[in-house]
């Protein structure tokens, strides 16, 4: 990597201690982890490892479990990073050491494959997660290491990706394969980047050139399984007969896929890794092709939400500007995976509008996703919901009107915990030359720009409030470019440095005022950022959105609940004219900004039971009273609404 | 039955000579007729009934398989009743001596429990369609009696039911089973109106007071199959977990089945057999349950087209006022039967609110099922419609933005068939006392009141006009009540009795004007139905149509088709104050009239590619053309919209 491009400060290196954030943060350590560690326990998934399991005995090993475990134990390693828990590091010390006594004599290291079906590994890498479930115990032995100084974790999975190189690869009897689920790229250039072992950056790379090629190989598997590779296209799961292989990303040569497509998770996860690839080798063509399919998720595929993949069927991605709200599947797994691609991309290129989309699914779409009190989880976050509406859809643990305590497929609930538990992460970046703010958030963050040490602090009430005081501490004066970042939401920042005014037509570029100077203990600087209600509109072509507003304030969109205005929320319209005011309420939801607003409600009287009647009921005066989405179904379950009517 | 009460006339006896209907009735005679047999042949169904599949070979036959074809030859028998066609005949008196000789030597008669699970007979009624099946081929086997007068299917459905007979009943060693999909019992009330015998009536009366009770039969039915009834509470098709029967109509005993759920046909059909026990039996308790269960439908349940049951899922009614219309599955088949529904009930009860619904379904989401050539269909009937929406549904050829050619389910196509053959038989109703006209479609129709010939021609250009001129001429002065509808939609009819206007304030009760004295050849009656343009509103309950309106003139619901607007029509708004105008258009669609009105629409320009920014984009004039719902999708495929944002 060159020395000279931008690398998160790491979360541990960041202070959290805002009226938003924090409460959320504290509620995953306290509360998320250990009740999914309880969950995985409960399920079978730790004892999974003992690999004692047998037919006809209950809990049997599911082929997508070590990924829920490793994705524990990484938001554990996180979580231990800042605040260090003997109890927890225990567990998962315990948990590791199972981990390592279930790796084969080989190096192989997988659950199913090695109690289940021991007879079928590698056979079907395209329905199978078998690489997947790789990637994610790579992941979290490189958290484990990396935060908490363990390597046990590390070296085990060295040695399974050793077999992985050894098993995948062009050379004579190796496997041409690629996994149906993205995850392992990625997770091999964190493991290269942890031990310098170019043969996993090679591995990774080798993975995703083979995507998608000709003949397929998941044809040739299918072919080898003795099944007929038609079968697929006949189940493809909302694509195209001609293109079976596109829920799996593997439709087309990575650099041939223009579209964001497919599974969102796992379109979120290939276009990490083809980004950190193109990162790590300057491969001008991969980082072409990843601006690319970043373009066709924010300008045709994204919810205001920042949540991604709009059909439950499939968990995909449709087609330009098809964002149904009541329908909407935007996965959590899907918003937290479009934050790891938003923070990949701003890496390489300080641009606002990574880190807009980032803040979008961050404050949005990720934080709706678990309860304000750790306990409960959406799958699924639609952008309108009347219960008990759900009955359109088949019945699923996945697609619920409220948070639920677990999943049978249960991605989302240690995804978010390590999102959270890493939360710090994002919100800086460091190079020998620059310091950049990402997102503003009480605290502070200890900045390493090749060798000088940089204290940052921030003073703020964001996102409740838009004024910042970052106190730039560097150990001794440093000459560096400090990068804020300007929000996209913000029509009108300002900012001092030192008590004077900053030119910003001058020194702002591409969504961030660079401010290149000699720093020395007690420069401050004061952003400005006046957060009004905003009204949004979607493109014409959102069919769902049309002559709808959704309420915006700073980064939080806002949304209707039945709690606190009543049920019949669609018959709501709020007229262009009017105001809307915006107050903190400290004893709604934790504390929260409400936005109130003046609209009109039809008067549903004299219907007389009928359903159908000659046009022109009278409206009546009605108060709105929304709340930020992320916050929506912490109180009595209900209607919910993000796109108001307009009248 | 009551010598007062009415009796449709047959639709042999009905002549249709319109605009509207004839070109249809046309193209369900020369097209989907011939077309359907070839569907039958060519799937297998008709040679199904050689009772000579094996195992291994194509076209295995279906448990429902029966039920088309039996559809089939009541559309024949209908058809042939009106239009003598010597081929088609001769294709039918092949089709019902083959299954004659499927008959088996105890009058047992069904292919699938014959040829491939012969050991299954009469094991699971709830879910295998094998009484269903028996009830469609008794339909058949009455409409070829008495449409064309051939009795051999007639006598072998009477063995059939006769063998029905002695195996279910409360005596020893009798099933006291019911069929998981209603329709046996409206068949053995015509079985039994056709032959006298009152063991059908019985039979009809035994399966409708068993359904539901405790214990339920489909649960020792389930035990007895070595299955655990548990299971379908697992699986019960958006039912409550303590209503697993609820799909099948037979989650309570039918007088404590209050609201209008489960599987909308099934519902529709076991509703109508439930009229016709009431109207046979004279059962007040049947028919007050029968008069419940319509206003659940009709104030909660129906879309304004008449199309019923909400859900894709279990292909089922939901809740009250829950009607989405991109998502509306509103089967043809469910139509269908409000329109057997709605017959039945209008027959007990002359009341104009029966028949607005029975010429609501009719008009509009009965007329959609077919497209104007006879060539396609619809199964399901959405009421919005963005092709490529259906990426949001599991792929199947039931819920498709274009008619299909045929269905894996066919039960939509033969449907429509013997609808539209019998489409006649809707129109007028007689009794030694009344003729009633419940429908205006120019022609004719001889009616028989009490032995009294009575001949009454339809002069009008309805639906297009709403002038109607009626000459009555019966064979010899005679005195009854003429009963002609006044319909719901019409806000000020006219009437005038031989050129003298009729005070409608006297004679006008419950929809219909009752007109007694004495008739002679000569007399004519002039009615006038103006029909502007109504915008008409839902209920504020129903959260689809909130802020819309749907426009409607005479019984026709309008729609946008995407031909003509072009594409994005939910991005278009009407002003309340908008003035609408109705022209015929001949080359339109076979001839229409065709909707236009000043509307507004956003001005799509100036996004650059975003997707969300600040509200406030301007609206420019546009003038929208609406169609008839029942003719969309009749050009090139688009989008469609029937509830229209009103500005």
């Amino acid at each position: 990597m060159s020395a000279m491009k931008l690398s998160p400060v790491p979360h541990h290196r960041v202070q959290v201690a805002d009226r938003f954030w924090a409460p959320r943060l504290a509620a995953n350590r306290k509360v998320t982890l250990p009740l999914e560690y309880r969950q995985c326990q409960r399920t079978g998934r730790i004892d999974a490892w003992r690999l004692d399991w047998q037919e006809g005995r209950p809990n049997k090993p599911h082929y997508f479990w070590d990924s829920d475990v490793a994705k524990w134990i990484e938001a554990a390693a996180f979580s231990l990073a800042t605040h260090p828990d003997k109890k927890l590091e225990a567990l998962v010390d315990d948990v590791v050491e199972l981990i390592a006594s279930a790796q084969q004599p080989d190096g192989y290291l997988n659950v199913y494959f090695t109690v289940v079906a021991p007879e079928e590994r590698w056979t079907n890498l395209r329905d199978r997660h078998e690489l997947y479930c790789a990637g994610h115990l790579m992941e979290a032995a490189v958290a484990l290491w990396q935060s908490a100084g363990k390597r046990r974790l590390l070296e085990v999975m060295c040695r399974y990706a050793d077999h992985i190189g050894w098993v995948f690869g062009r050379g004579p009897g190796q496997r041409r394969g690629y996994c149906g689920h993205p995850e392992i790229e990625l997770a091999l250039v964190k493991l290269y980047r942890a031990t310098g072992r170019q043969q996993y950056l090679k591995l990774a790379r080798h993975f995703v050139d083979e995507r998608g090629r000709q003949p397929h190989y998941f044809d040739r598997e299918a072919r080898a399984r003795g099944e007929d590779p038609e079968q697929i296209r006949r189940r493809s799961l909302g694509s195209p007969a001609d293109r079976p292989y596109e829920p799996h990303l593997a439709h087309l040569p990575v650099l041939r896929q223009h579209e964001a497509t497919g599974h969102a998770v796992r379109a979120m996860y290939l276009y990490s890794g083809m980004a950190d690839l193109a990162a790590e080798t300057g491969d001008a063509a991969l980082a072409a092709g990843c601006r690319r399919l970043w373009k066709s998720v924010v300008t045709g595929r994204m919810y205001v939400t920042g949540g991604v993949g709009s059909a439950e069927h499939g968990e995909r991605f449709t087609f330009d500007r098809d964002l149904p709200n009541e329908f909407a599947y935007a996965e959590t797994c899907a918003a937290i995976g479009l934050v790891f691609f938003a923070q990949r991309m701003l890496q390489a290129e300080l641009d606002g509008e990574y880190a807009d989309v980032m803040e979008r699914a961050l404050y949005n779409g990720v934080a709706s996703g678990v309860s304000l009190d750790g306990r409960r989880f959406f799958y699924a976050n639609p952008l309108a919901v009347w219960p008990p509406a759900y009955v359109h859809r088949p019945q699923s643990d996945h697609v619920q009107a409220r948070r639920q305590e677990w999943f049978g497929c249960a991605c989302c609930p240690p995804n978010i915990a390590r999102l959270l538990a890493s939360f710090g992460g994002y919100a800086y970046s460091q190079s020998p030359e620059r310091a950049c703010v990402h997102l503003y958030v009480r605290g502070g963050a200890d900045l390493d720009l090749g060798g000088a040490k940089v204290r940052l602090e921030q003073e703020t009430d964001y996102p409740w409030g838009g004024n910042v005081r970052i106190a730039v501490r560097p150990e001794a004066p440093t000459a560096f470019t400090l990068a804020l970042r300007l929000p996209g939401w913000c029509r009108a920042p300002g900012l001092r440095l030192n008590g004077r005014p900053v030119d910003l037509g001058r020194v702002a570029r591409k969504g961030y005022a660079h401010l290149r100077r000699t720093w020395s203990a007690g420069d401050s600087l004061e952003l400005r950022l006046p957060m009004p209600v905003e009204r949004v509109e979607a493109h014409p072509a959102v069919r769902a959105d049309c002559g709808r507003v959704a309420l915006q304030r700073g980064p939080l969109v806002y949304c209707l609940e039945e709690a606190g205005n009543g049920p019949g929320l669609n018959d709501i319209a709020l007229p262009r004219s009017a105001g809307l005011a915006a107050r903190f309420d400290r004893r709604l939801l934790g504390g929260a900004v409400v936005v109130t607003g003046q609209a009109r409600r039809r008067d549903p009287s004299g219907w007389g039971g009928r359903l159908y009647r000659r046009a022109g009921s009278r409206t009546r005066p009605f108060r709105i009273r929304a709340v930020p989405y992320c916050l929506w179904g912490n109180r009595r379950p209900g209607e919910m609404l993000v796109w108001i009517r307009e009248s």
